[in-house]
């Protein structure tokens, strides 16, 4: 715990006074509080997975207590799609839906080529992306497999059809919850605010009332990791993450001054990723 | 499932029968039986952490009931010393010893460096290793913090050093137990052995010996996995290992003839891995 910052800052301004002190509560409240690091349930299967090019999780959940072991994969990628599948036949899970969180530009959609080598799964994505894909959500719609559902949350500013799949509420779904957040909140980090109808507020705007909100312990799942962190938690997020703990107008600063370089893969990938990444298909 | 090949092979020979009456029996033992994805314990935080450039797993574990919440990192890689302590800062943990499961021939292990920048914190490799360490531990040892432990397991093959720590057995530690295997059981795979010491023999007995021996649902974490996978259990590898389900003799072929190139910092890791990662300091 950064004890000796917290010290020198104490008595500097009244608003860093504030802060310090929202500072110490929120240590004093991680020190004490939700230390989990995983999930848990006696239906869940849970795998995250990764693809190194574009650094992209993909997952792998399963309600494992059902006859047919219904599973789902989220934004999984073009590349790793007979990894992900043979996977899922060694565990003999039924794989029944392949989602996204948004379209991505860095990377094609594994979703369309596994419609076309496992025929019966659905793709999903929302309404809002203006994407094609066989099931279209909306917030508030729940993806259930088996005893299991994910909750939809439109998270949008990366771009603005994002949405955040949040594990159920409830006593018989995974405790703690899980956050699937896509590109909106990255560990330590967010995705950026400049193409494919983004804005800075609205994803600031987006992660506060809708993953903040969320109990602290929720465990986050982003889309991406470029630093090699596989999971993190609300709080510490709300304490640590160096963009979204700063106030919105700040935030906003940091997001037009990132001078990041055209996404190389943005010309291919968005326009795939609007069909599931199969272009001569319909969903 | 492979039914089909299960079908196709059933009546080939005496012995493929006996095979594939193993494989159904434990195809129908995984279809029932362990899903278990993550360890649950109210005392241990568990995060793994990744090293792109080597493809290197880091794991940091504590006992986070216990007031000082005692912490260890398992194989850290030089390079993200500053991002592993920075979470370890961040989380409130009192890191106590940094551990490798052998010496590294294809990164600069993070310990040394951990030491100078933690000063009190202790550098452990297995006696084996005829490496310099604080804490030299052999087969049977435990490393405890708090009230967890970690078990040494002696599993040489990849090096003659290598060991495994493996979560304790007991009511009050984590299950399912989690196996940390370094080199020697990879997922759907396992370390060279023509460096170091190796021996294949010794690599399939240790593995074996040592791992298989576990109770099955026992989560396996290696030292590295290059396609994105981030766990399996000891039941996965015992039915899908590639190489690790054939017979001794079969594996001592199929590891002769890998034709594996000269590993490119062998000749600047192992040395500086003799030492904890730094070669002005004596451990």
């Amino acid at each position: 715990m950064p004890i000796q910052f917290i010290r020198s800052s104490l008595f500097a301004s009244p608003k860093n006074l504030l802060r310090t002190l929202f500072l110490v509560t929120k240590l004093r409240s991680l020190a004490m509080g939700s230390y989990t690091a995983s999930s848990q349930s006696s239906k869940l299967f849970f795998r995250q997975l990764f693809e190194k090019d574009s650094s992209t999780y993909t997952y792998l959940l399963a309600d494992v207590s059902h006859p047919d072991k219904p599973a789902l994969l989220i934004d999984p990628v073009d590349k790793t799609v007979d990894r992900d599948l043979s996977l899922v036949k060694e565990l003999g899970l039924k794989l029944i839906y392949a989602l996204n969180t948004h379209v991505h530009a860095d990377h094609i959609t594994g979703t369309g080529l596994i419609k076309t080598k496992s025929p019966g799964v659905k793709s999903i994505i929302s309404k809002a992306s203006g994407s094609k894909a066989d099931i279209l959500v909306e917030p508030g719609d729940k993806v259930s497999f088996g005893d299991l559902f994910l909750e939809v949350r439109a998270t949008p500013g990366h771009t603005l059809g994002c949405v955040t799949y949040v594990t159920g509420d409830g006593l018989d779904q995974p405790q703690p919850r899980m956050a699937f957040t896509g590109d909106v909140l990255l560990i330590r980090g967010c995705g950026r605010t400049d193409f494919q109808g983004g804005s800075s507020v609205q994803l600031y705007k987006s992660v506060h009332s809708q993953i903040f909100t969320l109990p602290k312990d929720t465990l986050i799942y982003p889309a991406h990791d470029y630093k090699g962190f596989s999971v993190s938690t609300v709080e510490e997020e709300m304490l640590y993450n160096p963009r979204l703990t700063k106030n919105q107008e700040t935030f906003k600063g940091i997001m037009e001054n990132l001078n990041l370089a055209y996404p190389k893969m943005m010309g291919i990938a968005v326009p795939a990723n609007m069909v599931c990444g199969l272009q001569d298909t319909t969903s």
